[in-house]
């Protein structure tokens, strides 16, 4: 199979961010076969009767975005107990508890799974309850995936006991082994809902099974950083150092409470880092130090959070809000600038995943995950800075088509392997029924 | 005239904040003439030939939004020096001195028009130079707006003296004395840019031309404090307050800078305010205290700023970042919350312009400034909450139909009355002279 792309604006997010103002691009079979400026050499592309060739009309081509931490069927969750302080416990722990199965599991991460690719996501990680079935999702919606499977001490809704959580993580393990493109993950809730013991074991298990990474949610708030001191008398970087479970490969979602001697333990351990911008500040815990993270050497990608707390699925909601807050915190324009920015909803994504060989970037011998963007919006018009056209402009909307491993996953804005009718109706019905158990808390708390 | 729009969901925004889950409204003329729940009643709304019936098939219609600040011409400088510390200096006066006519203000006008009303914005408020250009641009577009004429003590390019500058203001005043949209505005660009002289001057001017709008920038970043304290030995607040130009009908843009003692004061006076949260962000000045100014009873509307700040001028992009730095500075998820921040985008965005009695909300009676969002996206599903799918989720590209004054000026889509590819091909044209100025100063610097 081979596809030819043309007359587009190629962004490569390469080293040296090579930009193509009218490029070309071929796959053959999953990968990038070549690229470059102009009309393709009739060497490297033979336009010939086997091969698809379309023509970009000026759009942009750059690589799919990588979203580094989300819970994808928690898009079922998306603005309920809005602006509501105490929503988790009132009313999202309840709901879990009562009304989350394999099948509500796997009607949300459809919906989410969804979203992301129309929103031009090539890869997202997720951490979550029957994480096997969000990979079968993922899997057969044709993306890309590293898919932690939660442990929990509180009423996990697939889990009585840590060990029965450990078996979920063995049968992730086994069943995407082989897989191209679905990753297995293990993901202790955070430093509270596992403590030091199942740290340890955690940490364990990592390292007796090198495939799979470690996802975790670490230093987020400050109940968190309350739990650690009155228990164990040191802050959460510590407690989970301590464990042995700051190594490379493990993903650490928000760092917003960290000192700069804790970044530069995170920096010498070889840990990357989700950055959930927009969920930390809805919940108004504050930002996290990107830049100073970035600084030390760390690799840190955008995430998108579960909808619950960040209510979009795409990285283009996080780019703006990510270079806002880092201006704030550093009191300047100049403050995480926008191909910075790109940069971290591309290849340097990827590498928080450990995927940075396999995508995040155009460059030949790389799998061909590749979104188009439309870039004739008055919105997008002119453009000095394709960067700051991504960032401050585009939105969710702009992406036409994906590819995902060679594949199209969504054309002209529809996805393919998923019907999203079917979807979004499955995922109406279901709110539905989260509905009624939000009517009666309501009701009880009157 | 009559235009019915039947099976929608309905935000009126009306006081009570009344919703119809499958609403109809009926316009005729310019003006709403009636609404409700269900299906339209046959004598309020008789289906004839003499009617337009549309079919919503559940799209939400809800008022057109307004932007209470921004510089319609600006939109040509989009993305240019992004990231840039002193991009003011370096590029954008420079641009402006050599390349501002009345021409490229119209052509910027028309730029920003199209995006605004293709994002829902039915009303905004300008200041630049060349105001009446812009004005004449919103008429012929048939949106709403105040416009501003700037007097500014820099190289303005369209007068060379005060005198000069009072005498466009009056031009723009009877140019548009009796026009139904468009309302002239006096706009002292800010404290350091025109002086005490001069603001008294213009208090006077607005006293006796009691149509005639101020709009100003205010209190917005650390340098202006500076420039107050050291040439007049107190805070820009008190300096305007000084100069008589804080009253009723005074429309003030940023106050960032601004002490409780301040906000007091400015809630005595009765102005309004103009919060550009992302254009203060970007510019890592800080975030301006919403919910301090909203409690002290002064309205409070959401805006764009000009394009070179904030990179769009629809309201969309500003209600996420507006409610996110709200709970940054609060500290709390309830702060600013969602229904508020819709709140401010509509009918509180009009008070701040003084149209309150006109446009912002779906009541009986008043002008049909209406808008058209698709709900039907996957990013938008389930919805349990309209005020947060509308704040957190949706975007630009979701309104498909705008009517302003009961005219349609976009339909599917696209706008009507401007030509969209005239107007951004003229647009791009434009840029490249730009682009060769911005050269040439690159060059001057190595």
């Amino acid at each position: 199979m081979r596809i030819l792309i043309h007359n587009a604006r190629i962004l490569t997010m390469n080293e040296h961010y090579d930009e193509y103002l009218r490029g070309w691009i071929l796959v053959e079979d999953n990968i990038i076969a070549a690229l470059g400026e102009g009309t393709p050499p009739s060497n490297g592309a033979t336009i010939d009767e086997t091969i698809d060739v379309i023509d970009a009309n000026g759009d942009l081509v750059m690589p799919g975005m990588i979203n580094t931490h989300g819970h994808l069927p928690m898009s079922l969750f998306r603005g309920l107990g809005e602006d509501v302080d105490d929503r988790l416990f009132r009313y999202i722990l309840p709901i879990e508890r009562e009304a989350i199965t394999s099948e509500v599991v796997r009607i949300g991460a459809r919906l989410g799974a969804v979203e992301m690719m129309l929103g031009g996501v090539t890869t997202t990680a997720d951490m979550y309850y029957f994480e096997q079935e969000i990979g079968r999702v993922l899997d057969v919606a044709g993306m890309r995936g590293v898919v932690g499977q939660t442990l929990a001490d509180f009423d996990a809704p697939d889990h009585k006991s840590f060990d029965q959580g450990f078996g979920l993580v063995d049968d992730l393990r086994d069943e995407f082994a082989n897989n191209e493109r679905i990753t297995a993950s293990i993901a202790p809730h955070a430093p509270y809902s596992t403590g030091p013991k199942i740290m340890e074991r955690v940490a364990e298990y990592a390292a007796n099974n090198s495939g799979v990474r470690v996802q975790m949610h670490l230093a987020e708030m400050k109940s968190e950083l309350q739990w650690c001191a009155e228990h164990h008398n040191c802050r959460p970087v510590e407690l989970v150092d301590r464990a042995g479970l700051l190594s490379p490969g493990v993903i650490l979602a928000h760092c917003l409470e960290v000192t700069p001697r804790e970044i530069e333990v995170l920096s010498e351990r070889g840990v990357t880092i989700a950055h959930n911008g927009r969920s930390n500040a809805k919940a108004g815990r504050g930002i996290a130090p990107v830049e100073a993270l970035r600084q030390s050497g760390i690799n840190v990608g955008l995430a998108t959070d579960g909808a619950m707390s960040g209510n979009t699925l795409d990285i283009f909601a996080q780019m703006a809000p990510a270079s806002m807050f880092a201006k704030l915190l550093g009191g300047s324009r100049k403050c995480l600038p926008t191909r910075d920015v790109v940069k971290m909803a591309t290849i340097e994504g990827a590498k928080v995943l450990g995927l940075g060989d396999k995508t995040g970037s155009l460059i030949v011998g790389k799998c061909a995950d590749i979104i188009r963007v439309s870039l004739s919006s008055a919105r997008m018009t002119p453009i000095y800075d394709i960067y700051a056209a991504l960032v401050f402009s585009a939105n969710a909307r702009d992406v036409t088509d994906v590819m995902i491993n060679g594949k199209w996953v969504v054309k002209n804005g529809e996805t393919l392997a998923l019907e999203q009718p079917k979807v979004l109706a499955d995922a109406l019905q279901t709110a539905e029924k989260f509905n009624k158990i939000v009517q009666r808390i309501d009701l009880s708390k009157h």
